[in-house]
């Protein structure tokens, strides 16, 4: 590894961040640890003072966190993994355990870069492209930055003709093939990211026959209006390259260990027979190197899969009362390159509450159920790090889960606040953004929710903040979508209304950097203490509160919106409907049954004499939306109500068996199977609705 | 329905059993409702007056249990059901409801009769088999009786030649057709019953390609030597034929709602896609026309499969401290013919249960969990009843459901005591069968334990009576093998080493009347009470301990047994095991972890501050041993451990998934390929193994 002598930069959010848990404030909140209304409890955020705190929370040590870079499987990684233990260790958990696995990586080959070449007709390579980006000033020594590339490509050296798809989804390829009579047999695909998951891009391309696939960041989508690339703003320069993973695990974790946590004696399949792969050689490029990109084109792939070591470091802090009832915060340490935003933005808010949480409890507190602390490795290799370890413990978490809350990058823009998050905790998140500050300069005095409010209200559904689904793309996806644990996450955003680009313009390129987040996203890091106090504050009040602070009844009013809306979807094809009986009536009745079940179980919290059956309602809960035999063909992605989409969205449709069955009849020879499944998915949903509410019912 | 006039038996072992709790014997168990030591708070059996207690319960509704045929799906078994709901509501329970399921059933088409026919060279039927088993005395006039047929039989008319083929096992059809070159497709293909499930013989004869198959029972395998046919004695008749369902449903339940239940909005598969339903005709006969049977015969298949509705009836008792804990006792009522074994002499059991149980709640007593009684519908058309209802309350089963104890036949033999059970058991089963008395009358003042381990003493595995593993063939399935619930069964059974007839010989034919158990089975109705005082001690010490009475240290002793025991099954293959690289280390590895996980468990346990926890960690310890994956092929057997054989016995061998997979090496032609799914199986035992000691560690 090199040792850098950049100078070292006087103020690093990591440190600043601290500020989110300033004594008083958590002090405060947690002063009646059994009160039953949490809501009371909560103190305001501006207890605190900011500009104090920012300076005197300064740690030499965090500022390591995005000087190197510190991808998975590589020493940096472990280094850091090795730092967050000690320090997480002196702050006072009770415990912090590294837990390794062998899981399935990808890297380029050292000795043989990828690229993509211009070929003439004698077959020479005319025109390359970039086998790097363009380092940015005050990195220029720093060594192990690994370039663009598509992990888990396949190896190979194709030439074929070039054809633009546009996005890659599903209707970019039927418009092309449909509509323009253009065939994308055998040739190499080009298309833009953006719109969808780059792994369901490569699937599409596989379908059709593609012999390989070029992403590339088309200005259009990476580049804000008015604004300079990076350094002078944060803007994608044109030299810069989306890096990212290409599979398709649909959940599985490592693609040889599906199901089961990647440990030295887990049995590995071949990797010919891995989950997910691509079967094609894929790989990234700027919109430089794309504007040069003609008809006919070589691509040089020699990326290598191979098995390496990944470590989560796991930090506890034993519940006084209920330590069998764990809440979850854990969040992704391993980044691409630096992971100035994606992930050290998030990470290091986690590192700060493990801090805040340890002076508290050296201060005599402690929470009434267990927290759990994790900083996760491999995200970027396919969620691997969370999802082993939720293999790993799917029993213990199945049986003692009551939440997990996300800590993947704290920023992606600076508009507002964005929460995804499971409908049975909106309550609380509105209750929780109603009591912490707006962090935005121009607004002293309001609420976090006030100011949230104002800039994303959530008009269509009811005049509140905007909250939506989870989908994937983070390490809450095993446990919310395959063990069915409530979840949620939060971060500061941009303007959705106005700013088109996918995540934002620097993602997962060597340009995201401490400075990014330093010069332009956050200066004052009120943004991210303000994203550090929904987190923290969701966990402690999810440890603390004597009653789960977890809304059926907001439950039922989403199932219910989502009936509606798949319902609506369905109703395109009225015709159909009526031709082959279909019915939602069954939906709609499981979800009135829900919501009288809902409503009945809150009022009889009023008075309650059994808390822990009746916090086991409230845990349960998410847990009944689970079916153990998963979506079809989607073993792993086992909620009836929430999965990410194989289709168009990252967030994913709600009811998605349902809404892939009427997807699938556009595509179905056999029309009357095809409604048949459509029919036996609106059973499935208004079976688990059922079940789902009988778990708040008495229990006998 | 016909009404019958035949005499009134003077004396109705249903109600004769109701012995089995007489007032001062449950009383007195129950008198200290929290002592954490259940042993010491059992009382001894003998204080019950036997003579007393038979004549004093006679019930005249009860004696109409085996009066008349209530099969499934027919108006009597809703008849009966509704007595059995009114009655528990006499009884007291706190509620009692009738829960129905639409589920696929067969009958035979009453206007066409199934047979079988020799035929001549013209075509010409010479001779047919019997259409019905001659009716035994007292019972000429019933109407109703179904005549043997195997249920969900393919229809159709084949004639063929015919090839017996032993007991149908996988190595009969091998042998015949690799050792004696004879080849079975497109054959007709007769088996004699016995050694394994019918449905696996019926499978077996589909995959080589039968086309019909013939079941009968042969007179080596369903007589007692020295003991006359019914009605002089309790043999087969040679006109008696074996009814039986012939699917394959591998714990799907319905076979059109497979992983769901059978309501009424619930999609249903078309019939072609049902699961398990057999592609060929299938007919049992007796033995007295299987001599008739010659080498060319034709078929006359004409059952139907209909939906039909089925009826469980629940009733509940709601637990004091702990009613989100279920113990449930649950057995079928649905009968073949008059079900005078099969099952009413266990359902008999479960109604003086409830009655014992409603006249303790009248005096004020009510147990710490939930006890939830169960008169299952449709067992003999596949577990259905039971099945559907397990998937209609999964969620509300995996999270509260502490144990189930089955409640069968009460007796298949004269001999001693069976038990079959989870390991966590073993330890409750000897404690209270040392305070039950012998049921035997030579056996004046030594216990139900003592008389049992003279008869049947577990020599191999240690000194104490023998207690086998759950296999498959009765209501316990789904709860067990499906959701992990710990379960047992009880019965009395005959000598094992004496009488190789399977079950019973009278198993399944219209001679299984209330007088085969009156005058052959159980005529003091002694050994039914021993029966009932097993299950219902079970059921009440399950649900009133204020620790539930499972031993991890029994299932960490059985854990070991069955690692050496599957290993030694590998090492007929020592060659192979050392060129694939095989080894069984990870999983010793795991039971060792198992083991000491278990002594700590139990030591923690003796103070205890926590009762919910550590009882939940008691209660989730079977739990741990469910993959969600299922075993291969088979969804819904999840269970690591154990599951019902796909080869060869009704019991099972444990860790099936290595035995398959050490089984199917015999018979794939890619061998690296089927090593590696014994590896690939060894790790997954190992990892579940290891999972189940996480949940008996100290939960933070």
């Amino acid at each position: 590894m090199a040792t850098n002598s950049r100078s070292i930069r006087s103020l690093c959010w990591v440190s600043a961040v601290a500020a989110l848990f300033c004594l008083g404030f958590i002090a405060g909140w947690f002063a009646k640890p059994t009160h039953p209304n949490y809501t009371n409890a909560v103190h305001h955020a501006s207890d605190c003072s900011k500009s104090n705190m920012i300076k005197h929370f300064f740690s030499p040590l965090s500022r390591k966190f995005t000087r190197l870079p510190h991808l998975s499987g590589t020493e940096q990684n472990l280094i850091y993994a090795e730092q967050i233990q000690k320090e997480w260790q002196e702050f006072g958990l009770d415990s912090v355990e590294m837990v390794p696995y062998d899981v399935l990586l990808s890297y380029p080959n050292v000795s043989q870069p990828n690229y993509i070449a211009i070929v003439d007709a004698q077959g020479n390579e005319v025109f390359n492209t970039s086998l790097a980006e363009p380092i940015p000033a005050g990195y220029e020594d720093v060594a192990n930055i690994v370039p663009p590339y598509s992990a888990y490509s396949a190896q190979g050296q194709p030439e074929e003709d070039l054809v633009y798809v546009n996005y890659g989804r599903t209707e970019d390829f039927s418009q092309l093939q449909r509509q323009m009579g253009i065939n994308v047999t055998g040739k190499i695909v080009i298309v833009r990211y953006g719109k969808i998951f780059r792994g369901n891009k490569v699937k599409n391309a596989m379908l059709v026959g593609a012999k390989g696939l070029i992403l590339f960041s088309d200005p259009a989508d990476y580049s804000a209006d008015g604004v300079k690339p990076y350094p002078e703003g944060w803007n994608l320069p044109g030299g810069g390259a989306q890096r990212g993973n290409v599979m398709n695990l649909n959940g599985a974790g490592d693609s040889l260990t599906p199901g089961y946590p990647a440990k030295e004696y887990t049995y590995r399949s071949r990797p010919e027979d891995g989950v997910g792969l691509p079967s094609i050689p894929v790989h990234p490029i700027g919109y430089h190197d794309a504007f040069h990109i003609l008809k006919f084109v070589r691509m040089n792939i020699h990326t290598n899969n191979q098995v390496g070591r990944i470590y989560n470091v796991i930090g506890k802090i034993r519940g006084a009362l209920e330590p069998d009832r764990y809440v979850i915060l854990g969040g992704h340490r391993d980044a691409w390159v630096f992971g100035g935003i994606d992930p050290m933005s998030g990470a290091a808010l986690v590192h700060e509450t493990v801090r805040s949480a340890g002076r508290l409890l050296s201060k005599g507190w402690r929470p009434r159920r267990t927290i759990i602390f994790a900083s996760w490795d491999a995200e970027e290799f396919g969620l691997l790090g969370s999802t082993e370890w939720a293999e790993d413990n799917a029993k213990l978490l199945q049986e003692r889960a009551v939440a997990y809350i996300n800590a993947d990058s704290g920023i992606e823009g600076m508009y507002t606040l964005r929460v995804d998050c499971t409908p049975s905790l909106h309550t609380l998140v509105y209750d929780l953004t109603k009591q912490i500050a707006s962090p935005e300069i121009e607004e002293e005095g309001i609420s976090l929710y006030e100011s949230w409010h104002k800039k994303d209200n959530w008009t269509n559904e009811r005049d509140a903040p905007r909250i939506s689904k989870l989908g994937s793309g983070s390490d809450f996806e095993a446990y919310f979508v395959r063990l069915g644990i409530a979840a949620g996450r939060a971060r500061y955003t941009k303007n959705r209304k106005i700013e088109r680009y996918s995540s934002y313009p620097v993602y997962h390129t060597v340009y995201e950097t401490f400075e990014v987040v330093e010069k332009f996203y956050d200066p004052s890091f009120t943004r991210l203490r303000a994203v550090a106090q929904v987190r923290g504050g969701l966990v402690f009040l999810l440890a603390d509160s004597q009653i789960i602070p977890l809304d059926a009844n907001q439950y039922a009013i989403s199932l219910n919106t989502y009936a509606r809306s798949i319902a609506a979807i369905a109703q395109t094809h009225r015709e159909e409907m009526r031709s082959y009986e279909v019915s939602f009536d069954s939906l709609f009745s499981a979800v009135e049954n829900f919501t009288v079940a809902a409503r009945e179980f809150h009022e009889r919290l009023e008075n309650v004499n059994r808390v822990r059956a009746i916090n086991d309602q409230l845990m349960y809960l998410e847990r009944a939306f689970i079916d153990p035999l998963g979506l079809p063909g989607r073993p792993f992605y086992r909620h009836v109500v929430f999965a990410p989409s194989s289709h168009n969205k990252y967030a994913g449709e709600s009811f998605p068996g349902i809404y892939d069955a009427l997807f699938d009849i556009e595509h179905s020879a056999d029309q009357e199977k095809a409604w048949n499944e459509v029919k036996r998915q609106i059973s499935i949903a208004a079976f688990t609705v059922h079940a789902a509410a009988m778990t708040l019912k008495p229990p006998a």
